[in-house]
């Protein structure tokens, strides 16, 4: 089903945005590469196989989307190590397994988890103690002679480092956000009188007609006093003159996620306080600095505190209340952390989000976004709409 | 912002659907008195206080909808009991906190379960080990000197009988179905040339036009051979003249997911076959005796086999791979299970969906899916649209 997807029409995106015609195709599903760089990861832990439950990770490892279903890796790096991988999934699935995972063995079974357990002869078997719950880890225990070892972390450490096929997903899915902000611009849809939920629902109707599969995530459009929330659920407030409006919204291909945050004023230029003005540029110039910050072998936390230095010092600290970003892609949250007390270091091919915000109570903040991939020597946008504060309606 | 939501202008729904003008409004949230049955069953568990760590549970328990929190509620009956439940989430959400759970107390921190246990005095103290994960429980043992016990589903076995605020949020989410539904047949969409996504989309624009404020979940439809796979995804394939077209979705109203599923015949009346009539008329029959076999007292794995029976009778059983339904609420798939081997019985206000189907594969498949609220002597169908073979084009 993916395959047929994937020969829709392409469409054209923004200006400035690479259009999909123009990325190359990539051989999929990129699973046997994936399940090598895996085994690596589990020899080097001691372990002879990993049971994969998490379903993001077995779409990442196997390239199956179906919403039951488990994988068994093997660390041997010998031919027949890759063919003991076994994909499991329930009868719902059959036929979908088959065309998402035509090159791995399939058991047809609805707890996937134990009946994989309990057809290996592994000795020592990890588990994804991360994302296993204490009641599920008792009935893989009962399934299974082998000893089962917490495994937590080593796909998601692999997905953390995106190929191209992944980075190129991603810049579609910016591209889509980016064709829906504009176009809801064009409409003249941010202006006095829409709804909160009139703008959300705009730009995500505008995302699917973008190729999106659907929002990354619920959209946020916070106006007036409500873009003092960071993470305000669209009402039917109405935009007025006068009110900054915060969109956070990403658009969802092929799995992957993007994430954007654009702060406009809705009215004529008379209405825009001069605390707006400030600030908009206050985060303007954080962002900046944050994502100049990006290159590889920096600290997470450093990113944070390139962007929260430039808002203290202007006296602001307070009202940043949350971490300058996070990486993206197959989850909307995912590896690497980004916050004052995350410990991971940028590596290139991550992407990750810079989002500082200020947010004044009762009054209206501002955050401004950006999704990017880290480079050799820096970084790279995938979201391309203006920073510029625009006053519109 | 719930309360800003709920304001919104009512709008008009299928004929013989309930609009929303007719329902009563309830008091929001019914948080205190679900709190004080929750208070019950721990008392009756031995518990001296539950950490509440499943998102879903926090929102049903507390009304709170922010996407980290977590909520300790004690076990006593005194009016001092009821006071000493707290809700935590992390700095985004103070304000949201604020608006959604004004009547309890809040404790902003990011690592909510821990700074919880870290606060109470409580000595057996229950914790969800049906969604605490290997590692979380780590993490919530360093915190406490409390004995943590395992005590999985027990919010859960409140969420299965729904109230009647419930009830009514279900039905405004399965009346959005239906009129979407009637929306995309009154267009033409179900015809040879639009493509099995375009359906999806129109679907999924128009349950927004009629108040949901999303899909309830991944939208099938799966037309001619597709419609064999059961949880096949939307492609670009074409509909033609001949085609089964199994469509399977719902609407999201208020945290509430509707789930139907409906499959017409597209083309002429001579397109039709005959093996597609016999499969149509024999899930039909199925449906309506799973439906007529709900009443209170009923093992939920008396309605697969009522169903099942049908099927397996006429010789079809080896294409009828799923179960026959399932609980739906604030998740699409909740208590109670209906399977063949499900140990649930139903009772009054119990909202399931009964959706037998039989696949052929390569060939087609049928499946007709309705929600239904258990009464006190049998259930009401809450999705209204036709199951009438419809065939259209």
């Amino acid at each position: 089903m993916r395959r047929v997807t994937s020969r829709r029409p392409r469409r054209s995106y923004a200006p400035g945005v690479t259009a999909a015609s123009t990325l190359t195709p990539h051989p999929r599903p990129a699973g046997a590469r994936r399940r090598e760089a895996l085994r690596a990861a589990l020899r080097e832990a001691g372990l002879d196989a990993l049971l994969v439950t998490d379903l993001v990770n077995v779409r990442y490892l196997a390239g199956f989307t179906g919403s039951n279903a488990a994988l068994l890796v093997h660390a041997g790096d010998g031919p027949g190590d890759e063919a003991r991988t076994v994909l499991a999934t329930d009868g719902r699935y059959t036929t979908q397994a088959g065309a998402e995972t035509p090159d791995l063995p399939l058991l047809v079974e609805r707890a996937c988890g134990p009946a994989l357990l309990g057809a290996t002869t592994a000795a020592a078997v990890g588990f994804d103690s991360a994302h296993v719950t204490v009641d599920a880890l008792d009935t893989l225990t009962a399934a299974t002679a082998a000893d089962l070892r917490r495994a937590p972390g080593l796909v998601e450490r692999l997905r953390a480092v995106k190929d191209d096929a992944e980075i190129d997903a991603l810049r579609l899915a910016c591209a889509a956000a980016d064709a829906a902000l504009a176009g809801t611009i064009a409409a003249g849809a941010l202006a006095a009188g829409h709804t909160e939920r009139d703008v959300a629902r705009d730009l995500e109707e505008r995302m699917v007609a973008h190729g999106a599969t659907g929002p990354a995530f619920e959209t946020i459009v916070a106006s007036g006093g409500n873009s003092a929330i960071p993470h305000h659920r669209p009402s039917d407030a109405p935009l007025a003159d006068g009110d900054l409006v915060t969109m956070d919204f990403g658009a969802l291909v092929d799995g992957y996620h993007s994430d954007m945050t654009r702060t406009v004023l809705v009215g004529p230029e008379a209405a825009v306080a001069d605390w707006q003005r400030e600030i908009y540029a206050l985060v303007d110039a954080a962002a900046a600095a944050g994502r100049a910050a990006l290159r590889p072998g920096v600290a997470t936390a450093e990113i944070d505190a390139a962007a929260r230095d430039v808002i203290a010092a202007a006296g602001y600290g307070e009202y940043f209340v949350h971490p300058v970003g996070h990486g993206v892609g197959l989850v909307i949250h995912e590896a690497p952390a980004m916050g004052s007390t995350a410990t991971a270091t940028l590596e290139a091919g991550m992407t990750v989000t810079v989002e500082p915000g200020v947010y004044l109570p009762g009054r209206g903040g501002v955050r401004i976004e950006d999704t990017l991939v880290v480079t050799g020597s820096g970084a790279e946008p995938l979201t391309a709409s203006t920073r510029d504060l625009l006053v519109l309606g």
